[in-house]
Formats: structure tokens, C-alpha cells, sequence
């Protein structure tokens, strides 16, 4: 199947745009998981078990499990493993920011894809498609490259003009118009940047954005869905990380994330 | 140590400029290795062993170690470990092309850096400084930031033009006058492409440059250090991988090599 009509289907079924960040920084889990044998897949299997109902999507990023070395990728493995078999029918993200020339990529592309099973990973434009293509070629998988990225210091290189436009809006245009021929592809668009996420959405019709910046970054969900749903009321992925999986009740701050979304989706 | 003198004093002592990338891609291994316990791992060593001598850097990609999961990170580990106990003075590059935001690359940081105990690692620019502090404020290890990458997709990208530049120069001028503080940030510049180098080189005084693609690549060796040595005849770390680790003699392609780097630097 496609894997963004995969993501569309789990959307629609459940009325939802929540991805929700594993990013399971083991300084940061609740004590009670850090003594156990696998505290981050313990953490995250408890948070999947409490969130998954109103969850269209997960995001680990692997850098905090690489963090600990081959311990930790056996246990975002473990995560995977557990995703895919009790809620298959969830999108799952690689928050990898992965790139490398060629053939080299396809070690990624087995460790990501075919070990791990994620259904899309996240990409550095940088190094041009030519050099990406094994993971566009992948029609069964998603690459979800980095447009417009949330951090305060995107503006360094992605707003430089090029020819009059900044460098986000070629990315954009690139991947929309060229790298897209699997319509495999999604964009990174910010949150902390609803500006630029409303040009982007009238630059690229109908693709998909991850959404990143919500929350702790301080990302406005009201502008977002007013800058970012594409012409269906879907074509974007709204993650929240820290603001759900570190909070007093993950359960209760999934659900309320997804309510006002679906209550912003109807203005 | 800053790591760059790190770099320069190995090579200096041996006369070299030579890197072997330790690209144990599993399914190139001679037959006899795969079926060892630890095949990445005693492939490496005995790559090591052969080449250290003329070696002034090692550069494993990582990509071909996590395309076997947690096996293939325990054995960049054990090459790793292998490495610092027996050739402490060599130094190691960990080609990652990592970039995250803000505190997420701690990740990185803590698995490169601290946990495999690399010297150095590759970077994307796309995220701008602000994203890249954490690597960029390790004084004692090297953030190598891409600029001018080998693969031949290379322009699409680099090549854009900003006020009259193409990108890759605004990279090179970034990272030497502003991102460098510390003094421990080098830049890739692909041999594939001789031209840009010699600009980069008049942009950037005595920086170091990483450069793949010599060899299976196309790049010719020659020109590149007609064009990338620095004042102090140094300033290049030249990479070869596939034609040193699968060729019928490691060792005396390595000799060969270096032979030709020390034969071309006195012109």
C-alpha cells in the first residue's frame, strides 16, 4: 500500500493528526522504569498502551536510543516489534535525519525499513535526490524530507534567496515537483513557522507535513491547522513529544491534544 | 588535545595523509569472515592491522553497521575499542551525516562521541549553527560539517545560487568564520570535484578538508592536492575505501596509495 494512504486510512478511522514522540530520553524516564531490564521499551510500550486510541502516528528519534549504544537500538526495536504487531494499521516515523551518498544509503534503508519496520524516516535535502534515491525508490515507504525544521536557528540557511526565494520554498518545490514520483514523499514544516507552512501548503497541493514544534517549542496548534490542513482536512502529522510522554497523565494529555485538534479541524 | 592536532601530529609522524574508510559492508566480506562470530568486527582488525602503518585516519560509515542492527553497533564498538587500545594516536571519523535540533543531537553526542569514542563526526549544515552547538562546543572532538559532497547529485542543491554564490560557498564561509570558535571544525569537499576545492581552499585559510571520492569514485589525486593542500602542506584528509579494504591486498594498496599522496605533495 502507499504509505501515505496508509497514514490517511489510520487518520480518518480514528478522527486524528496526533503522532506521538517516543522520544524516550533515558535521563528523563519516570524512576520506576530506569531499574528495569528495558527501560525504554517498558516506558514506551506503556505509553503506546495508554495513547494508541487517539494516536494516527509514532515518533521515536533514534537519537536518544542510540544514546546508549546497541542496548538502546535493541530496544527501539523492541518498541517496533511490539507496534507492529499489536496496532499494525499505525503510521510509524524514523525521526532519523538520515542522508549519506548512493549505495551507502542502503544500509539505512536495511536498518531502518527492513530491521527495524518504521514506515517512513526523516531526510536531509543537502546531499540532492540523485543521492537519495534508494529511499525514494522504496514506494512502499515514506521519506519525509526536512523543508522548513522548527528549531530557532532554521532560518540560517533555509531562508537564504535563492533567486528571490528562500531555500525552504526550492526544497519544497523540488521534492513536490521532482522527488514525489512514488508519492512517497512529506515534508518537515515546523509549527514555530505557521507563515511559511501556509506558503509551503499553496506551493505543494495536497502532500503531507510533519508537524514537530508543538508544545514545549512553543508551535501554535490553532495557526497550524488553519496554515497547514491540505483541501481533504488532512495533510498534517502533529507531534507532540515531551508535552505527552513526560507529563503527569500521557493518556489524558493524548487525548486532550487530539480534541483540540479535531475542534480546531471544524473552524 | 584539540582534535585537529590531533589529526596533524599522526600525520605528520608518519608522513601521511591517508584515511581507509572502513566501509565493512557484510555482503562484500571475503567469504572467510562472514562466518565468524564477529565478521564486521575481525574484518576491521585485520584491515587495521595491515594498514595502520601508513594510516593516518580510520573512517567507518556507520550506515553499513547499523544495516545488521545491534550486531552491527556492538561490532563498530569492538573496532572502535580495538582501535583506541592499540593505535591511540590514528584518528577516527565517524562518517554520520547526523543533524538534529538543540539538545536531540546530545544523543549523537553521547553515542559518537562518548560511547564509541570517535574523534570526529560528519554533519549536515541544513539546521544551521544554533541546532549543531552540541557537537560544536565538544572542543576536544571535530564536527565535520558537509560542504561540497563527491556524489555526482552533488548541484543540485550546492550549486544554488545565493547573491552570486553557490551554496557550498556560503557553507565553507560560515563554517570557517563563524561556526569554527573552537577551532574544530573541518569541511567534506569530494574530490570528485577539484574546481570547488581550490576555491574552498582560498575562502577558508588552513581548514582541513575530509575528502571522499577517490578512487571507485573518479576522483584523481593529482588534482586534489594541487588543490587542497594547505601553507603547511597538510590540511587533507584523503579517504579511500573500497579500493583499499576489498582489494586482493589491503596492505600494499594502502603503501601504494599513500606512496602516491607523498609522491604528489612534493611537486
Amino acid at each position: 500500500m502507499n504509505p501515505i494512504d496508509r497514514y490517511n486510512q489510520r487518520s480518518k478511522r480514528i478522527d486524528s493528526l496526533l503522532c506521538v514522540g517516543l522520544d524516550a530520553d533515558f535521563e528523563k524516564l519516570p524512576e520506576k522504569f530506569k531499574s528495569l531490564e528495558f527501560p525504554q521499551f517498558e516506558f514506551n510500550k506503556w505509553i503506546i498502551e495508554e495513547t494508541h486510541e487517539c494516536t494516527a502516528a509514532y515518533k521515536p528519534n533514534i537519537a536518544f536510543y542510540e544514546a546508549r549504544g546497541e542496548k538502546g537500538m535493541a530496544e527501539l526495536k523492541m518498541t517496533m516489534d511490539f507496534l507492529n504487531k499489536n496496532y499494525p494499521d499505525i503510521f510509524t516515523i524514523c525521526d532519523a535525519k538520515r542522508a549519506d551518498i548512493g549505495n551507502t544509503n542502503n544500509g539505512y534503508v536495511a536498518s531502518i525499513f527492513d530491521w527495524l519496520g518504521f514506515d517512513a524516516i526523516t531526510l536531509h535535502p543537502y546531499l540532492g535526490k540523485e543521492a537519495l534515491l534508494p529511499f525514494l525508490d522504496k514506494s512502499d515507504k515514506c521519506s519525509i524530507i526536512l523543508c522548513r525544521t522548527s528549531n530557532p536557528g532554521a532560518p540560517e540557511f533555509q531562508d537564504l534567496k535563492v533567486d528571490g526565494s528562500p531555500l525552504w520554498q526550492i526544497v519544497a518545490e523540488k521534492v513536490s515537483k521532482d522527488w514525489n514520483k512514488n508519492n512517497n514523499c512529506m515534508l518537515v514544516v515546523g509549527a514555530t513557522y505557521p507563515e511559511e507552512m501556509k506558503e509551503i501548503r499553496s506551493l505543494v497541493g495536497d502532500m503531507t507535513f510533519l508537524v514537530p514544534g508543538i508544545g514545549a517549542q512553543g508551535g501554535d496548534l490553532q495557526q497550524v491547522l488553519k496554515a497547514g490542513l491540505n483541501s481533504e482536512g488532512l495533510g498534517l502529522i502533529i507531534n507532540s513529544a515531551r508535552g505527552i510522554i513526560f507529563s503527569e497523565s500521557p493518556k489524558k494529555e493524548a487525548q486532550k491534544l487530539c480534541e483540540e485538534i479535531r475542534k480546531y479541524k471544524a473552524i
